[in-house]
């Protein structure tokens, strides 16, 4: 990909996806329907493609620095309905269909705490 | 901080954020009411206290390297309602009451095109 004015990958509809230093983007997964977000993960370029080839979310893990197509093990896969780009392309949304939970704790989201008064509270409904 | 096993991270009350090797956690932005997500931003152990203790949003720019009290030119700013924090403590949500648009370039979300057969298109509302 070649490089494009800050103006064009703004305002454009050339798809121009600015990885970081480490040659990510983050990615937010929304569920579709609810607008819950799910969980935040990181994309590199083999992510990506593997998402938009294939419908299903993949992720790169930092921990294992390897290819994560989410749900392989678990079967907790997720539908990707639309990909969503923030102004500066370094970030994106899933919006999906879950098979299941989406947090390996079992949860339907990662999301399941919220901070109060310097505590973690549970918040699951 | 002293650290902690990693379940005690994933299903205690202990508020221990595990910042990465920059010392930054993703915040998603998202509208306490609408629950769409407005963008998406790095925390530093600053930015997340002066957040905390003002009630207003806090980032850290990975580009200029500094704290970044989002709205602090534009008069933007983002109350937050209330911080969410994911299993393993590297991200949180924040929901918040936007002041204005949450995006520089004057959209209500970042978040303002969709990934479309390779190219990107307005979605906005």
């Amino acid at each position: 990909m070649s490089e494009i004015s800050a103006e064009e990958r703004e305002s454009g509809t050339v798809f121009a996806p600015k990885f970081d230093s480490d040659g990510l983007l983050t990615a937010v997964v929304q569920h579709v329907d609810t607008r819950e977000v799910l969980m935040v993960a990181f994309m590199n370029a083999d992510a990506l493609d593997a998402t938009r080839k294939t419908g299903i979310a993949h992720f790169f893990s930092r921990s294992r620095q390897t290819l994560w197509k989410k749900g392989g093990t678990s079967g907790n896969t997720l539908a990707v309905s639309q990909v969503l780009v923030d102004c500066d392309q370094d970030a994106v949304i899933l919006l999906v269909e879950p098979a299941g939970p989406a947090c390996h704790t079992g949860a339907r989201t990662c999301f399941y705490r919220e901070l109060d008064c310097g505590a973690l509270q549970d918040v699951r409904t």
